[in-house]
């Protein structure tokens, strides 16, 4: 859902505005890095794979269009902190910029350009990976003739990503192998990528699927409703630890406690080995409003809270790696999940990523 | 928020209509039972405590203005099946109207009437020893200096109450006793009782609150930063299970993983010894609509979902006891929460709210 696309003023990046979503399909197209960080900052563009690929294709539209690729990229890796896939992406059109800026600009743009292309093929291929190893883990986690019955949270599909995504991707592909039984999808507050998004890849794809509040999917878990938890991930650090999407953790607790697996689906570029453990993940807090000002009421003038309500607003939490059964990647499942299998993970990955 | 206030046309019901707050303060006026009903089924009157007042009042307003009492309690006892305490109110009424029925149809209403009044003043003396108990137990529960950090879920305070409520009472007392650190207020998806109403009382009381989503709880216990969960309850089984708003029974299980207490305000009105276990608790499954247009959408036709999609939305989930730290009533605090408690604590109390 991202594409670079060449204009009479010179190349420019077309997104499908996240926000906007369902009601509306709406193409934002982003001719400059500032007009890309306010899509990041706003939401318009989100999703980790995403992030490093339009954070990779900002540093290519930065050097294309004559601009300061250094402070491009300066830009990109601050305007939202906890997913390490911008970064990643940033760096590795950076980096290839670099390597080519003694060849003259229209090579280094042309590098940058390249390796940007190069990132958003290889996670179209990764998200491929991804959906095979993950229905593989799922049929051998769990053997019953039914289906899989699965839960996911927030969105992870083919907005978020060069192919068809993580999490989702998984639940597609057991989809199309005709074994998902149902999609249970959190709404995802407060910005309801679940209720928004997920549900409209769902249906979109013909999934069996039903949305609910985030809290209730505790009556699931009792009713006995889920066979495992599918979600994606913004940064895994050294020690396993996952960060993702605020809900994951009370989620992972209770998949904890009535036994069900809990499974995370992220490329090896969501690993970031220099962030030893989860207290080393920077979480972003939110401004209040987007609580205070549910969606529907954005704009409407509608008080949902009593005027000056403070909100705590976290867009992610931490789920350390002894609630994580597996962390399946394109280079294959991790399970259990412990620093060193993280390192081998890592170590494997950097050999085929890194050229 | 209930009153029985006599007109011209004959006596009618008022009560604060809560599906406008907090940006207004409407009341409304109840002139017969199918009102009434009307009022309970779109939640404009909810909350167990003063569904059991406003139940009794209604047998009472049928009997005041020559309609079909029996009918009228049977409407009511229908109106929402969770909450045990309108079947109590509506049948508290129906009895006393059926006891004095031979001594003509005036005398009737006056001893329905008295009834719900009784009713209503025990539930406000209910409230003041459920809020002197809840204190103690936190002093007790919580010895260090630093005031309690308190989170709490859906609305229970004096919105629903004929006093000051019930775990929001609690909170209340610690405030007014310089104990109360923070409270930290649930948004209590789909219906926003936590950020509309509790939020609302919390501000209007000058208590130092800050609200979250639901989902966001996991990083405050993450975090160390609740050092108990406060919660009502609609109806508590005989083995001491506890229904409650739905995304109570998260709260329960990770506050069990981290070691938190977690604590149940009821008044005795809310144990039904009639129903043995967590199991045969009837969950009310309310519109899929309110999980599909939250509230800012309602009535401006902005989608939120795409069109079609199917919602699971139970307004009401099951704690089982084991995860219950205490349950404070009128009669005292059980803890640890057991069936021998349970029947011992009903036993207590029938002797004092049957005359």
């Amino acid at each position: 859902m991202i594409r670079w696309e060449e204009s009479p003023g010179g190349p420019v990046l077309t997104l499908l505005d996240q926000t906007r979503l369902p009601a509306e399909e709406v193409r934002l197209v982003c001719a400059d890095v500032p007009a890309l960080v306010r899509a990041i900052q706003t939401l318009a563009v989100r999703g980790a794979p995403l992030l490093g690929i339009a954070g990779a294709y900002g540093v290519a539209l930065a050097a294309a269009r004559g601009r300061d690729a250094e402070e491009a990229a300066t830009l990109l890796e601050r305007s939202r902190p906890t997913a390490v896939n911008l970064a990643y992406g940033v760096r590795l059109a950076a980096d290839a910029w670099r390597a080519s800026a003694g060849e003259g600009a229209e090579r280094a743009a042309g590098a940058a350009l390249a390796a940007a292309r190069e990132l958003h093929r290889r996670d179209a291929e990764a998200s491929s990976a991804m959906a095979g190893h993950g229905l593989a883990l799922l049929d051998e986690l769990l053997p019953g003739g039914g289906g899989h019955r699965i839960l996911t949270h927030c969105n992870t599909g083919a907005l978020v990503s060069g192919g068809e995504g993580t999490a989702f991707a998984v639940a597609l592909a057991a989809h199309r192998a005709g074994r998902l039984r149902g999609l249970w999808v959190d709404e995802t507050r407060p910005l309801l990528q679940g209720a928004r998004l997920t549900a409209y890849e769902a249906a979109r794809n013909g999934l069996p699927y039903t949305l609910l509040t985030d809290n209730a999917a505790g009556s699931l878990f009792t009713a006995g409703e889920v066979d495992a938890v599918l979600i994606g991930a913004d940064r895994i650090a050294a020690d396993g630890s996952v960060a993702n999407k605020v809900g994951s953790y009370p989620l992972a607790v209770l998949a904890k406690y009535h036994r069900v697996p809990f499974v995370v689906v992220a490329p090896t570029t969501t690993i970031d080995p220099g962030t030893a453990d989860g207290a080393s993940i920077v979480v972003e807090q939110r401004p209040g409003r987007e609580v205070t000002e549910p969606p529907g009421a954005l704009g409407e003038g509608l008080v949902v809270a009593p005027p000056g309500t403070r909100a705590y607003n976290p867009a992610f939490d931490v789920t350390p790696p002894e609630l994580v059964t597996a962390i399946v990647t394109e280079e294959g499942v991790l399970s259990p999940v412990t620093g060193d299998g993280i390192a081998a993970l890592c170590a494997r990955s950097r050999q085929v990523t890194i050229s």
